[in-house]
């Protein structure tokens, strides 16, 4: 009678996945989000097809189920760290930032070169390279309880700028393609746009909350302080679209708003809920868009391992260089953060797929690295922060 | 880059029309809920066409999220009544719920027959009149703070045995269009079936809760009591499709299921959250559907007018009749409860357009029939809750 009978199954089966995928990393020491990406795998097209990759395609319901449910975690994050949080680390995550853009696009352009690709066409497959999803990372900072760690805040903060210099990067290396010319001036525009943005957003909506945020309590709707910054988030994740960046760089800047409210504690809350009902679906959705198949001949393999090769070690190197000045443990923290490159390497690849700048191994291998890069972050950041802390706690290789 | 943006845009535009069409209503002193509808209306194809009927048609993802909202609202429902609270009103309840089925039936078939149609094609409009949808009503006796309360009880009874006859009644009007022949023993195993579905979840699921619930807090994940329920709801939401019964039945029942747990204060703190996110978006397209074009001649203004009157004086009949032994005033209440039609009506009149069977005037009169009903019903009884809750301050007046 009512087509939403098919994807409520469909969302039954998503969450449970999640919920026992989840609980079985939390037992084996991973961060639940691995397991909630494998679960996602497992189900996916590639092994059991209970999630076919129409129900999960841009701009289904599942899909766009889970891109709120990111977007309500980068929130979340948001709210965990505020302005001053961010200034106290900002020349590190500029540094962070931009070696972690260069290194990574550099490094995989003359790799694609390499291939045999022309350097203007090797550009493109190299951005695909660039942007790291903060949402995988964000999760396992949250799930370890270290987002008040400076490591954490510095990764935060180069995510946002990363985010602004992958678009910048985009729009460069796609005007490539065509008429082979670029025009500096609309692009420049574009890039002034989005630092403009977070700059006013971030600092003009902190700068108001701060100065009084009892407004929020005056409606007569007792959740007004949640309602009220939920259609902030809402509305913030959309317009940050309209500067080129993700919505989830939108949110993050929402809960950054938020954060300095007096209604913090009540607000981190009663997120909580909520995350624990719609971020499970972001993750599932990330492991089932994995189509082993298409990987599934050595040549594949091999160029798959050299590609994720080259965002491992661009992303860490990148990211090393840049936090150098925290000390060895530190810098290699950062790096390893701005490893994933999750949901963006995906998007820039299915771009290059419709627009016939890749082909379909060219493109499988590059939604493969995304993806596991996603996979392989969490794990490893889990043991250094962990490692780290228990080196801490003995006294003679403390700082 | 992403067809998210644009759905992104109309969740923000809903979510704050939703808010301050509540918030309007409560200073005006009706339930937020009414504000609601009230604001999806406006922003609809009626008015001023910010949603297209389009993008909240069936199965698109605005619809799906409204779907999850209204589930999880009857969950949170579900949870606020125990299956002792319902044993103690079963009589009145299936009362109410049988002959809030009659009356409607013999009126609606009635008035549709004197249109000049058949009995067989007369019955099935008069089906779209026999389901009380009870989403609306549910969430205005949860503003109102009056779940606990007898005759808030014997409406949501009465709904749950109301959806199980409506269902019945469909199978067979349904059948009755084809070779006019109606086969009685698959109309009762779906019957027997849906009764059984009700009976086994609800009697057997409570018992198995109440005798321990310490399970719930096994899995190391922090929120496993919230995870693990939500997960039974979503489940149960789509069993209950499959036993031809709308999917918030299942979700009322996984709320109270999860009303026999230790946990019971805890999950009914953390849905609170998941409600205030994601009810509006149901209300706001269950606004948005109305289509005043449609209605705008004296003809069609007089059909609705008809159907309006006979659907409520129906319900209210029927309600009143089945529950005449708590005293008129309580008796009047439960009437008043069970007139919302909502969603039942507007899902059974696309079956009837798409069949062949309404012709766009008749559908126009159901949908505006069913969606009428929903508005005018929460100020009614908040209305009435109060003044009975004031008479009942005055000893004279008290039983």
């Amino acid at each position: 009678m009512h087509p939403i009978t098919d994807i409520l199954l469909l969302l039954f089966v998503m969450y449970v996945a999640a919920l026992l995928g989840g609980e079985l990393a939390l037992c084996l020491r991973l961060p639940a989000v691995v397991g909630e990406i494998v679960a996602g795998c497992v189900l996916g097209p590639s092994v059991l097809g209970w999630i076919g990759s129409a129900s999960i395609a841009s701009g289904t319901p599942v899909d766009m189920l889970a891109e709120v449910g990111v977007i309500l975690l980068l929130f979340s994050v948001g709210l965990e760290t505020s302005l001053a949080d961010l200034k106290a680390v900002g020349g590190h995550a500029l540094a962070v930032g931009v070696l972690g853009v260069i290194t990574p696009f550099v490094m995989a352009s003359t790799w694609a070169h390499g291939l045999g690709l022309a350097w203007a066409h090797s550009m493109f497959v190299a951005a695909a390279f660039v942007a790291t999803s903060a949402g995988i990372t964000a999760r396992v900072l949250q799930e370890l309880g270290v987002l008040g760690r400076r490591e954490a805040r510095i990764i935060l903060g180069a995510a946002v700028i990363d985010d602004i210099l992958a678009m910048l990067l985009l729009g460069i290396v796609t005007a490539m393609q065509g008429h082979g010319e670029v025009s500096l001036w609309p692009l420049l525009g574009t890039f002034a746009g989005a630092v403009g943005f977070v700059a006013v957003i971030g600092l003009g909506g902190s700068m108001m909350m701060r100065r009084g945020s009892g407004w929020l309590d005056a409606p007569q709707n007792p959740l007004s302080p949640l309602a009220i910054t939920l259609a902030m988030c809402l509305g913030l994740a959309w317009l940050s679209t309209r500067f080129h960046l993700a919505a989830i760089i939108g949110a993050f800047l929402a809960g950054m708003v938020a954060a300095e409210t007096r209604q913090r504690g009540e607000l981190a809350r009663s997120t909580s809920p909520l995350l624990a009902f719609l971020t499970p679906f972001f993750f599932v959705v990330t492991g089932a868009r994995v189509d082993l198949g298409n990987l599934a001949d050595a040549h594949g393999l091999a160029m798959l391992a050299m590609a994720l090769a080259i965002a491992i070690v661009s992303k860490v190197v990148g990211g090393f260089l840049g936090a150098i000045s925290l000390g060895k443990t530190s810098a290699l923290i950062v790096g390893v953060g701005m490893v994933p490159r999750g949901e963006v390497g995906v998007v820039i690849a299915s771009l290059g797929l419709a627009t016939g700048l890749l082909d379909s191994t060219l493109y499988s291998v590059i939604v493969g690295m995304s993806i596991l890069s996603s996979i392989a972050t969490p794990p490893a950041l889990a043991w250094m922060f962990r490692s780290q802390r228990a080196s801490a706690e003995q006294p003679a290789t403390s700082p």
